[in-house]
């Protein structure tokens, strides 16, 4: 029986999704305690890795599991068998072709920045924090520019997958300041590799004078892995959703 | 000459505000960096201590300290001598007259619940988590009781001074609900040790049909140290703001 897991966690004290060697990647923590209620090894998918410290409100993941567990049941059991800075937000029975990566037909990740000269405490380790004040009209025109079909190469980092097709469509950049709170929300059909945060290290270039709108077409216009260098740090971006068609759908 | 300082922290990782054996407190923390600056050993007054878990956003604190920094130098020296969980929000020059415990006419703490089944990571730490639905309008029905001119003797815990008058006026309890967060927020011109958490809990406990307003209105009319035994946890409160005479306003 195949299940869905629509799943939340704090990235700070986990070493990001994916299986490490010392089992701590979320992904190992949610398969040990899939592994004490159920007695049997089970290997989760997700809809994709996100790195140490990045945090997920939506992550999505699926797993073949033999239960007698209603889902309520079995969310309830992971729950009480997880630290408290992962959650299991809902659990559902999916048809054996859902894929939570391969059926995902996009993905919503956010970025907080804190732009006051002073960061809040609570927000530590949740935001960038940019001292020096940010040109909004500034970033919002460069981000016109990256919204639509492009090759993003430019906005990737080389994860050895020299002939991956580092072409996507990118739905939405919104961009939102409330108080010293500014938020890049990205909406695309898929993300490459270190995708979001290179694009957020590109505009916050824009929006404090260092680069310009000419930068970012250049990037789009020559396409070269990592030739954005500049990757905002992993604790300001949350993945916020994973999209599926109606069928399957994450929320 | 004496400084008045605006102060935020996440209560976390520290031992509460007060001077520790081990140097843990919030106050040790900012008067090692404090040395540190001038090379002079000085003593910091805040409004209150916090308990260990206990966040602030406008704690205030002074200190009489020889010094040729200007007020934002100070701030700023201060900043990066600190760990990023304690921030010096404010630096301003005050008369030798204001003392932040003494001047002080009234404080604001608000704290945070969060009312669904599962607690999100982020909130983990930050709120207090109660999965049952708590009833509102019981709750604000309660709270209306409180306000006003009372003995609070019943909400609050003993700390040694028996002869301590127990009499306050606590301006207002507001009770909001925005998604699954519940916050109260209490103004008072000032609060008995843990009193904030023990009206927190007692009128939660309304909320669940647990305790009835007469129960709130026999602790109001029969004062007695620790009588309403509720005590909602640290992670939950933040001090807010310290109010002081327009001449020594905390912002």
């Amino acid at each position: 029986m195949r299940f869905r897991f629509l799943i939340a966690y704090d990235g700070a004290p986990f070493r990001g999704w994916q299986s490490q060697k010392g089992g701590e990647g979320i992904q190992d923590i949610i398969e040990s305690a899939l592994l004490s209620i159920t007695g049997k090894p089970c290997r989760l998918h997700a809809s994709g890795r996100t790195d140490a410290g990045v945090h997920a409100l939506g992550q999505c993941a699926h797993a073949d599991i033999h239960t007698r567990l209603q889902t309520a049941d079995l969310q309830r059991a992971l729950n009480a068998n997880l630290p408290p800075q992962i959650r299991i937000l809902s659990v559902r029975r999916v048809p054996d072709s859902f894929h939570a990566r391969f059926s995902a037909i996009g993905k919503i990740y956010r970025y907080r920045i804190w732009n006051t000269p002073v960061l809040p405490p609570l927000e530590y380790g949740r935001a960038w924090h940019i001292p020096r004040p940010l040109d909004l009209v500034a970033m919002r025109s460069a981000a016109s520019l990256l919204e639509g079909r492009h090759d993003f190469a430019s906005f990737s980092a080389n994860r050895g997958k020299p002939t991956e097709d580092t072409v996507r469509t990118l739905h939405r950049i919104g961009i939102r300041r409330q108080g010293g709170l500014i938020t890049l929300t990205f909406e695309a059909e898929g993300f490459l590799y270190k995708m979001a945060r290179m694009l957020t290290g590109a505009l916050c270039r824009v929006g404090l004078g260092k680069e310009s709108e000419k930068d970012i077409a250049a990037h789009l216009d020559h396409p070269r892995v990592g030739a954005a260098v500049h990757v905002a740090p992993a604790e300001g971006l949350t993945l916020i959703r994973v999209r599926y068609p109606a069928s399957g759908r994450a929320a």
